[in-house]
């Protein structure tokens, strides 16, 4: 936990906040903070600042709360992923939340399987604790916005354009040579939409309607991934793409 | 399992070998194969080929192995990785295999805590199976060399060289702003040696001994990373250096 973030709802008008849960015992307990001593910490969907320990209970501490950083910028790239396995989106929350995306638009597809759509771990009350913690991780106040989507078609057709706008988009396949890196410089890309298809891949129809739609194919080598191992390693490609 | 990897000493002399156990399993039970499929196969770190399925058991598969195959290159990346957290260390196993390393060399340092070095999850009982799930993923045949080594200091003077030759040195480092990839193409670098501290950071002493024996440091950005995302993070990007 490297920064501490709150809901600005919390801290009271004197700047002062009560943190406790999980927030409170890292602070006891890890970091063993005493009276005087600064933590980072940020507001959601605000700025960073410094919170000086003003009190410490049992289970919780008093911050004084100074927000002087920026608001850090939205991720700059947002990521459509073929639903996975609940196991391993469990694992990847808050491993996508600290690597940095916008938006994580999960869709149907051919190799999705149904009963992947029953999960609890779909459902915010799953999810966002996992965002908190890989955010918390990375030092970001930006939690990223989860959609789930059914119908891979219409999202596709009709939704996709409203929810990343802007963004050069590119769909990760086996078979494909163009790297990321070479399609985002190409294409000026200052925003980056990524397409990670289901174990197996995106079926034919699928590719051709998502390249039908502006994504353009691109490969990572001869090594076929795991999901959670491609998100990331794709992730940190989309990054370093954009840094300059 | 996208390649079954076989032992050399299983194939018997007119070519069959008799596939049981998991990857008896996953042939019976995930690709439901009969008499006369083909599945990929490679022998450990040879060539790889074609498994035709010769006769089907309850629990084992008869497949006749040609292997006409080339041997896949051995991944140009070795890790020089501070050990980190069992728990962490386990999920690690079959990412990096998949991924892509050369060596995998496991090393002390302040931030190390000491209990680590007892875990079983470094002896090669636990983690051979694990580098083998992730070469079956990625159809490689490769199996990355292991060391573990307990003194940080005798590593980086005086055996690394013989570990490692070769490789232009980068050590990530959160304040440091160059990119992996500047550094390798700066230096014409055909292999690489990733050097990725623990939980916290080198101290500045190790971070001092490693850019003597010519680590170059470099950093991915303002995000900190847990340290199983920044590996296969890092280890994406020193893939995609070496490839032009």
């Amino acid at each position: 936990m490297n920064l501490i973030l709150l809901n600005p709802d919390d801290v009271r008008s004197d700047g002062v906040v009560t943190v406790s849960g999980e927030q409170g015992r890292h602070l006891i307990q890890v970091l063993m903070v005493e009276c005087g001593h600064e933590v980072r910490i940020g507001l959601r969907e605000g700025r960073v600042g410094v919170g000086t320990v003003m009190s410490i209970g049992a289970a919780a501490v008093d911050l004084h709360c100074v927000f002087e950083g920026d608001v850090p910028p939205r991720p700059g790239v947002d990521l459509l992923l073929a639903l996975p396995r609940p196991k391993v989106l469990r694992r990847l929350w808050a491993q996508l939340a600290a690597i940095g995306v916008g938006r994580i638009i999960l869709t149907n597809a051919e190799r999705v399987e149904r009963n992947y759509f029953d999960t609890h771990v779909i459902a915010p009350a799953c999810y966002e604790p996992l965002l908190i913690e890989g955010l918390q991780q990375a030092r970001d106040t930006r939690v990223p916005v989860v959609t789930v989507h059914r119908q891979f078609r219409p999202l596709i057709e009709d939704e996709l354009d409203g929810l990343s706008a802007g963004a050069v988009r590119v769909v990760a396949h086996p078979s494909r040579h163009r790297s990321l890196r070479e399609v985002a410089h190409e294409r000026g890309a200052a925003r980056l939409l990524l397409a990670v298809g289901p174990e197996g891949g995106w079926n034919d129809f699928e590719l051709r309607l998502l390249e039908a739609h502006g994504f353009e194919a691109i490969g990572m080598g001869a090594r076929t991934l795991r999901t959670d191992t491609a998100c990331l390693a794709l992730l940190a490609l989309a990054h370093e793409a954009l840094r300059r």
